[in-house]
């Protein structure tokens, strides 16, 4: 899909196709569609950007709970978004044996108590290795350091599943 | 459910319990729980109503995106919320004659085009009449006043889902 598709879409089509941008989110798109028509893919990702920007505190946790523990319930409950289980899968987590399941399980705890919102990481820019390391490296920041660390990730998932959903070409990605 | 018991909750169990308290968006629950402990009814529903107010007027318009129509395409397809169903159908708008059904699908689509959002209304206090006389109504409003009534009408949508999740008993409604 290209720009001048993208701004052409009435605001269901555009929620139906972006609706997950931001995971479990499809607010952020039914937002975003007010600032139509974009100028490429870098002003509708600043747009997601912004939008996520402009929260209080309380929201920019809302949007990290939306997002699913890594190799958590949901993925052994078939219950991931498209998206995530494609994510996942990438970083080697819908396929751990018990023993590192446990320890993520473990560790994924020990970080929603500590910080009040799962652990997000950009598992497409990741592998299992460097997940774990993340995982228990981040589990020592502090809170406020913590949650810009998180929402950059949500960032980087941003501008990865949009990459994924308009056309690559035109946008010089190959 | 009493307040105590929601104040228990964990942020998984919460957003599992209010996710749909704003229509198809979970993320107004997952930044709302920051907010515990609740002292009632009226403290946390103000929280909703809260992230809501200090949303720019793009999420705003995007709150009442993430809406169906009434009527529409996710009545027939079978795609509506729980709780969306429920309140449509006290309002009479799943069982409309096809005229009907005809006339509202016209007015839906003639507000989408002024305003940018579908017609949102809370069904629940509403019967078939006056929705389709509202509708006629409102669809020449201003608007900035449309966006503020609007939002109202989401706040009362708010309001009788809470007291529905909520034990009546303990909040004292019959």
């Amino acid at each position: 899909m290209d720009m001048k598709k993208v701004n052409s879409l009435d605001f269901t089509e555009f929620v139906s196709v972006f609706r997950n941008v931001v995971e479990r989110c499809p607010l952020v798109a039914a937002a975003v569609w007010s600032h139509r028509p974009f100028s490429g893919l870098e002003d509708l990702e600043n747009h997601f950007f912004a939008f996520i920007d402009a929260l209080p505190k309380s929201g920019q946790e809302g949007i990290l709970r939306c997002h699913p523990d890594l190799a958590g319930r949901d993925v052994l409950m078939g219950r991931l978004s498209e998206e995530s289980r494609r994510e996942q899968s990438h970083a080697g987590l819908t396929s751990l044996k018990t023993h590192d399941r446990l320890r993520l399980l473990h560790l994924n705890q020990e970080y929603r108590k500590r910080f009040g919102f799962p652990f997000v990481v950009a598992a497409l820019l990741s592998d299992r290795a460097t997940v774990f390391q993340e995982l228990a490296r981040r589990l020592h920041c502090q809170p406020e350091s913590e949650l810009r660390t998180a929402l950059d990730e949500v960032k980087k998932i941003i501008h990865l599943r949009l990459i994924d959903l308009l056309d690559s070409h035109y946008f010089g990605v190959e």
